[in-house]
């Protein structure tokens, strides 16, 4: 349902059925470490080309989410991916290992956000009733493509991100994924035992997820980002080009359904960075709101200090890999109930500020809340 | 309302409430010469560059859709465009003018299509009211992109087309478009009239326009593509790259409706060319499947033999001018009641041909119907 422009309500609501991500080994040494599905021991993968592998981590991002999610890959409706690549390239070259109607998105890093709000209206329209929304980036093909030839070890400037290797994807559905059996049989187990070894098996890692799984996740609300130019001409400087589209959004998202932002448990920015956050955070306080400390930039959290990302992690893969990996597992185990996803985009490509042209930004919102799996779990938390 | 995977019906159609043209003047030259809202004197536009040139193209087509349409931007829920330059860079810069939620959209010269599936399901599913779709492409800037500097002058391949400089828009309404005041005065005064004065009126073209438009075209089903990837690897032959795609859409969208071809008044391609056309219409005949001479594809047919464009248009603006042009005013003037549009494309970029990749090829379906404005226009025809 339309609340006004750009900004809609699903009718009951479109369920995250799974995620799935893959990234590589410096991604799994940031401050995210140990949300991953799968962490490459090389960037290469063993493909020829940077370029190869990260098709390769899109594709098996994609069936990563289909098979945790129990599905095949006949069960899916439509594919929405994108990624930086020239002419979308990693996705639509995975698009075609599957039997499966596809859609490619590109709104930079923030088309991870732009997959979700359109399968999300595509499902609850009633036209589909399972997508995969998916989005990749790497490293050293963003590099030679938006940059300098690897080889040319340019020095990076202070305002730079490093984009991030890594491939996210997940499985949206019309119908509550049934995760009832799983729990109950991991509950009755951990029900049974002793103090001690309840407390051994809980602390391991499967049962842990399964058992604490008692929350589902579901988009409820959306608000699509215009596209805003304040006219930075850096592109080096790209959180400066994206904070005033994610403040835009935000602001028009709060006027649409006439709330304020403690409205939200937390509120994940995609990839500003920690200079774009400062700036949002600034641009917001004028207008009266103060993120304070529910506020995170996937970005700018990515990597820790020693790591010398400078701002931090960007790039369409960013928000895909914390969101299905960390803020979903949040969600999942009632950690989180109601959150505010903000992936945000720069909108320029190599010849574009060669041109003189500045660079234009913008920032999707959607609204995820949880629902209980089973009334009882939630006395546990 | 989803009929099979990636299959839908519209529950009320959604109506074309105007289509608007920008093309150059070669384009003009060829066979669709007449059905243009704007033709440039050169392909620069005052601009300097082809991409700063092609922007404004996207840019003024948008702006053109939505003032025939007699609204404002203002009145627009979302924009849907895309276009061929990397990153979208024509639609995203085309964007930043308007105060409008906008998505980007990338199947390579399918991407019209996409733009309207996915526009004519939002408008369908409640999330909007009026959308704009969009897409652009320029010979200039596409060649240089993709294949070589424009100042060296290469041969081209006789499996080659040429990039169409073009950029067409068209305005989705929910609600039937209101030609109605326009219908009815032109035609009392046509009325009024002696023969000699009539038939005089009736040859000049704005009052044609007036007069013939007796039926609203509107969108009422589709079919969003798979990719398809036989392993093509000639980047100078798209459509034999892309045929493959048109068939599997053509024959999934017959067998997911269960219907015949013949249902169908016209079927329109996207820009598979003379070699891809026949290509296709053999694919199809070894299905049973006979396209006769219902069927046009719009590359084929943009240029004339003597404009040396071999195998003929291709690119992002080639469907979305001839179909906003041409294509809508024979739906509206009552040539046509019922056809399928299959814009095709080519999912590649400069590097993958370089790495040994194949070429995949996707083509999305959408079905048009017409509706009568008034009973009494229809006995005229």
């Amino acid at each position: 349902m339309k609340i006004r422009k750009g900004s809609f309500r699903l009718s009951n609501g479109v369920y995250f059925k799974s995620g799935y991500t893959i990234v590589g080994k410096k991604e799994e040494d940031g401050n995210f470490s140990g949300n991953f599905d799968l962490v490459l021991k090389n960037d290469l993968w063993g493909e020829k080309s940077y370029e190869k592998a990260e098709c390769k981590m899109h594709r098996e991002a994609i069936s990563g989410a289909i098979a945790k999610s129990n599905l095949t890959r006949d069960d899916v409706d439509i594919m929405l991916a994108g990624d930086l690549l020239n002419e979308l390239s990693a996705s639509s070259l995975a698009a075609r290992n599957f039997p499966t109607s596809f859609l490619g998105l590109y709104n930079a890093c923030s088309t991870f956000g732009e997959c979700v709000l359109v399968g999300s209206m595509l499902i609850d329209g009633g036209f589909a009733d399972i997508v995969t929304c998916s989005t990749s980036s790497h490293f050293s093909s963003a590099e030679r493509q938006y940059r300098y030839p690897l080889e040319l070890g340019n020095q990076r400037t202070p305002t730079a991100q490093w984009t991030v290797t890594g491939a996210g994807a997940c499985v949206l559905s019309k119908k509550k994924p049934n995760f009832e059996d799983n729990l109950v049989k991991s509950d009755q187990v951990i029900e049974d035992m002793n103090e001690k070894d309840r407390k051994f098996i809980l602390d391991t890692a499967v049962a842990r997820v399964k058992y604490e799984k008692n929350h589902v996740a579901k988009v409820v609300e959306g608000t699509i980002g215009r596209v805003v130019d304040l006219g930075i001409d850096d592109e080096s400087n790209m959180g400066a080009a994206m904070a005033p589209a994610a403040a835009d959004t935000i602001i028009r998202h709060l006027g649409d359904f006439d709330r304020k932002i403690d409205y939200y448990d937390a509120i994940f920015t995609g990839d500003l960075g920690r200079y774009g956050k400062e700036l949002l955070e600034y641009i917001l306080s004028k207008e009266g709101i103060d993120l304070s400390d529910t506020y995170m930039d996937t970005g700018a959290s990515y990597f820790k200090p020693e790591q010398q990302t400078f701002q931090g992690g960007s790039g369409a893969g960013c928000i895909s890999t914390v969101f299905n990996g960390y803020i979903l597992s949040k969600l999942e185990n009632g950690a989180l109930n109601r959150i505010l996803v903000v992936p945000t985009g720069a909108l320029l490509n190599k010849d574009t500020p060669l041109q003189k042209e500045t660079i234009p930004g913008i920032a999707h919102a959607f609204v995820v809340e949880t629902e209980k799996i089973k009334e009882k779990y939630s006395k546990k938390q």
